[in-house]
């Protein structure tokens, strides 16, 4: 291989995204200078925020620049490396982009350039114990203080993010209800993920339902949708109840502004707060969640999906799996074999 | 005086209060049972919140009755007492109503009755002392948390709970800006109340005027508004902002459910938090609140208004002043002098 294959992007979405918003292109393999890395991707992540970062607006990270490879959180191998920390054959996490190739070094870019612990595997590090991972653990245990025979509501719930927060939030004693659509999902969360009751948004009424399996109120609402489910749940808030915003997919294609829930007054009279974050702030004590979840995931407490889809060709095709709700689980894709 | 004059909740509201939502009514004065103290009472307390309470809804207290009298916070007199604790003569604050009479008890409803304390006047216990001020105090610095140097807006902010609100945040050293209606109440803010800088948002462009008066970024909304203006504030948010939802005045008369905020997304973006809160369960620690803020009071260090309405005939004319927002300040009515 002499080439580095990219999917630049070359327009910015209005609605959802097609493959006109991303142009194909190949490029000379750069070659790192002193102290950088050059990664040859192995598999690329593909999260909802991907959308964010294709409108040319503010926001937590800069926009991704007309032209420039699009942004994607990435598994990859070292290929050359000039960095005295990182040797030829490492398996790496980095932000490697829609690309073959990547120059990395470990203090650039939004998750800099870091070594997979040997024995882990790629779709684990890219999921359960990634980014994904660790904004269910950081958002349901600090934002949402869970508590023992508390009940936990959790939208976009067999996503990647939502079905470890219920899973997790199992664990610290809690009932847990989960939001998602079609049965397959539904299922899959009461039967393999332990979730107490499930709601199908795609065949129920979803406030009628919240009401129905969460009958002491919601305590936490851990919310990955936003819109019409954020307005329901809202509706079964119970006093002092914590909505952790995780994220809002339900708008993140709109070509309008969606306007927001018209119930948010209940705030106020159930004394609740509802709170954003973003998981970049809690980088560094990553580790915690990661030994936490490791333990979960080896004594079986801890279940987790991955939807891995393959081929170069694929890539816009994938990003979209997320809004159409295709994917079960974390969405991956791999397009080399480690050498 | 032989008879108790009532002014009773007739019919559930559709949209702007009216006369006709009441029926004005004599009855017997009634006589107080074992541990009961009669009050008549001087002056009534009109607040945003009553409107709520006209509802046929659950919320942080029951709906008023039909055939009741409307409920309101009130500063009487004992006219007759079989309570050890309080004796004919006596000034007292309760929940009273908007009648003459009232039977009350120390442990009944949502203020129960208390001693005004010498030397303290009725129009300040019931507006910077009494539940506005104290709904601006614990509001403000318990889920504000301004700190020195940080931006606070207000919304309502020539009103008795946000005047307050902003006036502490200026003692606590922040950058205060309010947000009135019409240029006497910015006049009043910025001369009198000492905010750094007022927006009407009658005839100003309120988010455009939120950049240019917040060039740092809005650290604490302490909104009594809801609607737009809750909008335009959350485009404006720093990292780590905390909106206090005190209220929402624009909603309170709303004859269908009025959209949410379109851009609550900034909240995740910019890791803020919103918050709600009742000045009910602070009463507890009324003491703490009373005493900074008398001693504010007397260093000359916190302005109040009100805005005082005579005439039992007058009271439920008075309630929509709020809602038109004709009045400055805390809305009191007086229907009598004490004896």
């Amino acid at each position: 291989m002499n080439t580095n294959r990219q999917w630049l992007l070359s327009k910015r979405p209005q609605g959802i995204v097609g493959k006109d918003n991303f142009e194909y292109t190949e490029t000379p393999i750069p070659a790192p200078e002193e102290g950088q890395v050059l990664v040859r991707n192995l598999f690329l992540s593909f999260d909802p925020t991907q959308r964010g970062w294709m409108e040319d607006r503010e926001s937590y990270l800069p926009p991704v620049g007309l032209g420039d490879p699009m942004r994607a959180g990435s598994i990859g191998q070292v290929a050359d490396s000039m960095h005295p920390d990182f040797a030829k054959g490492d398996i790496v996490q980095t932000t490697g982009g829609w690309q073959d190739f990547t120059l990395s070094s470990p203090n650039v870019g939004p998750m800099g350039l870091t070594k997979v612990p040997e024995g882990i595997p790629p779709e684990m590090m890219l999921s359960v114990l990634g980014v994904t991972g660790l904004t269910a653990y950081f958002g349901l245990l600090d934002l949402g203080e869970p508590k023992e025979g508390e009940t936990v509501l959790v939208s976009g719930a067999a996503g990647a993010t939502g079905s470890v927060a219920g899973q997790i939030a199992k664990l610290k004693g809690c009932r847990v209800v989960g939001i998602a659509g079609g049965p397959e999902k539904c299922k899959w969360l009461v039967e393999e993920a332990g979730f107490d009751d499930a709601i199908d948004y795609k065949s129920e009424d979803v406030n009628a339902r919240i009401g129905e399996t969460c009958p002491n109120k919601v305590d936490v609402f851990f919310d990955n949708v936003g819109g019409d489910i954020l307005e329901a749940a809202l509706n079964h808030i119970n006093l002092k109840a914590r909505v952790v915003l995780c994220g809002g997919i339900s708008g993140y294609n709109a070509t309008a502004p969606i306007p927001g829930p018209s119930n948010i007054m209940n705030l106020v009279i159930m004394r609740a707060r509802m709170e954003g974050f973003i998981v970049i702030d809690y980088m560094p004590r990553a580790g915690e969640a990661i030994a936490d979840m490791m333990g979960w995931i080896q004594a079986g407490q801890l279940k987790y999906q991955v939807d891995m889809q393959e081929g170069f060709d694929n890539i816009p095709d994938t990003l979209n799996r997320l809004f159409t709700g295709k994917n079960i689980g974390k969405q991956l894709l791999k397009i080399a074999d480690p050498s």
